[in-house]
């Protein structure tokens, strides 16, 4: 069987990422699809809104056939580390194809711009250091030194979805039998705002904000319906949703208790920004507010809500240096049928264990996942379940409840 | 002037309070009564259901004319170290007298049974090795074996009242010039259970049920007219009040995000308990239930809360070595008029640093207890005012809401 991976979040799962999957099958020829999920903390440094169990039913129910973990060590980071993550665990996963979401270039472009990149580290390095202390971010530097030794590449590097792809392609590159790659074309603009890709959040970011104050008030849910497909609309109705204010409490208490030194030994905590954070606590109501405080321009919004989810999470540079040298586990959430069928044949050729049920005997491997799971039940104390002791794969064949897109 | 000391914690101040601080200026024939009272973490391993500056003019509105601070390192702990930081800071103050409640014996027979123990360490230590595994209490052991050596001693040593009050005897003969004793007995039936004296702490247990009780239903206060000054319960009512409840989510967090390492760090995490720490955790849905799940017959409920606290404060073994020393300073929390010419009187004597105003200079000498303030806060975000930076101690002098019972 031929399979193609998809990296996802799913927060939530809207008509734009079905698209995805179905043009992902088309495009790639495949027979099944694996979908590579991150767990509960996310790529820009956010809780889901939703739990991962959840957002694998929606990703069964919405043509996904394998849907398989992306650890918390991978998830909750910048595009190098998360693409080296999830090319990580297709790759374990025997996967021909990958099918990523870009605002411009083929797949064949990625390819192309990976392989420059690859063969002219020393150029580019000798490049930056020319251009560097203009206060620029690393991607427009990266423009503009390509600009200078590849100017017929038609890869903008500007956009989020293009430096996922162009990751994608690098990490895809050191293995031995690298993936194919599809870039999938942002639909113009005869589409509407819910029917972007995969890897195109505002969308995803305007469902939740309308979810969020439904959580808090009587808001009617009837406008989503055109935006997501009705599995996910229902299965978000039925589960306790979450947003970085319910973990902003334990997040203060964290950051008062911890000394500067406790503080800096945390992943990412660095030039003295343990200083600002002891400092901004104190004043901050609020998440946002609290982040607002502690910005600057020389720390992006995204990579304070990435430093906080290593705070929340007390993930400390030594194990995190452990961690991220490669996936040690592929954990399973669910699958189809036919990803069933798919897991028994590549069974014996995966590289790294399987895990379909964390247990006391496999535990060491998915240590710091176990301990997201924990803190992510505490956005809703008594609410949200165990995240994975003894949790089971989905098994999309034994759910009635939603149709199978597929 | 003559000065006497009493070691309080007021978690509420009741008439047995106003009794003992009535009865310690008559017996000492003290001008003025210094209150050492423990700041927002208690004895028992509690949070104090108001924080220490509502308690301070508590005090002061009740007869106390000055009122310091027993730091967190000393206050959340058993009766030796409770009464080596109460006695240290008494003698910093150049206190004449201590008086302090008991169920038996007189303040002589106190200061005997402390020289016995002092003189007889070694006879003592030999009879509890021969003693040992029985399976008893510290205190029912000391029991047996001075009832062996010294049977003629009227203390009985199963009350805790009468354990502390050995305890300050100790401490006090390790000074040049040792305080006088005074042993206030405890009152007769005749008697109600409002009017016990100080270090009886069930009457203000039933006091903090109703009040608690209060704070989530329309209970009426009517009743607690009788047993507390009107002072004290208008504070009560103005207040924000917490319990153990309040901090359970950030306790719950913090041993769940600890590895077993980081846990036994903290002090008095010893023996392998971080592991049922670990485990019950996840049960537990309160603190109370998580208490009783812990509990068992090698260690009991209130050694568990204080280790809470430290779990909590993330107290760790090195720092209360250090801390535990001796007092590193004089926390002014409130005086009277007397009170401030006392200070006056004995500035210049004062062994250890007294500070009237936490500030940025002198935040070292008050490190552990300015985190205790800030993790205080957190139980009502919000509501609960800074506990130390740039707080002035409260004059009694300028407070024209309660009359000065003294």
């Amino acid at each position: 069987m031929k399979s193609c991976g998809v990296v996802v979040e799913y927060n939530p799962l809207h008509n734009g990422h079905v698209y995805h999957l179905k043009k992902a099958r088309e495009v790639s020829g495949a027979d099944i699809i694996i979908a590579v999920m991150s767990g509960n903390f996310l790529q820009r440094g956010e809780p889901a809104i939703v739990d991962k169990w959840t957002r694998t039913q929606m990703a069964l129910a919405a043509g996904a056939d394998i849907v398989i973990e992306l650890p918390v060590a991978f998830s909750a980071q910048p595009a190098d580390h998360f693409a080296k993550g999830a090319v990580g665990l297709l790759q374990a996963m025997k996967c021909d194809a990958i099918c990523f979401g870009s605002e411009s270039g083929e797949g064949s472009d990625y390819q192309k711009l990976a392989q420059f990149l690859n063969q002219h580290t020393a150029a580019i390095n000798q490049r930056f250091k020319e251009n560097k202390n203009q206060g620029q971010t690393y991607a427009s530097q990266m423009e503009q030194v390509l600009k200078e030794l590849l100017p017929s590449q038609p890869i903008a590097l500007s956009t989020p979805n293009n430096i996922l792809g162009l990751a994608y392609a690098k990490e895809n590159l050191l293995y031995e039998k690298p993936m194919e790659l599809y870039a999938l074309r942002r639909i113009g603009s005869a589409y509407h705002d819910e029917e972007l890709i995969e890897q195109n959040f505002s969308s995803a970011t305007a469902i939740r904000k309308k979810l969020l104050e439904k959580n808090q008030k009587a808001v009617s849910l009837e406008e989503l319906k055109a935006n997501m497909p009705a599995s996910s609309l229902e299965l978000i109705t039925d589960n306790p949703l979450v947003s970085w204010e319910n973990y902003w409490p334990y997040l203060k208490y964290q950051i008062e208790v911890q000394s500067l030194e406790e503080l800096r030994s945390i992943y990412q905590v660095t030039e003295g920004i343990e200083y600002r954070l002891k400092e901004c606590i104190q004043e901050a109501n609020s998440f946002e507010q609290f982040i607002s405080l502690v910005k600057n321009k020389r720390v992006s919004w995204t990579r304070l809500q990435r430093m906080c989810v290593y705070i929340l999470l007390q993930l400390k540079k030594e194990d995190m240096v452990k961690e991220l040298q490669k996936p040690k586990a592929v954990h399973l959430l669910g699958f189809s049928l036919l990803g069933r069928k798919y897991l028994q044949e590549i069974k014996k050729e995966l590289t790294i264990p399987l895990i379909a049920n964390v247990t006391k005997k496999n535990k060491k491997l998915w240590t710091l996942d176990i301990k997201a799971g924990k803190i992510y039940q505490m956005g809703q104390l008594g609410l949200i379940k165990e995240q994975d002791y003894y949790r089971q794969p989905l098994n999309f064949y034994f759910e009635n409840t939603y149709e199978n897109k597929a």
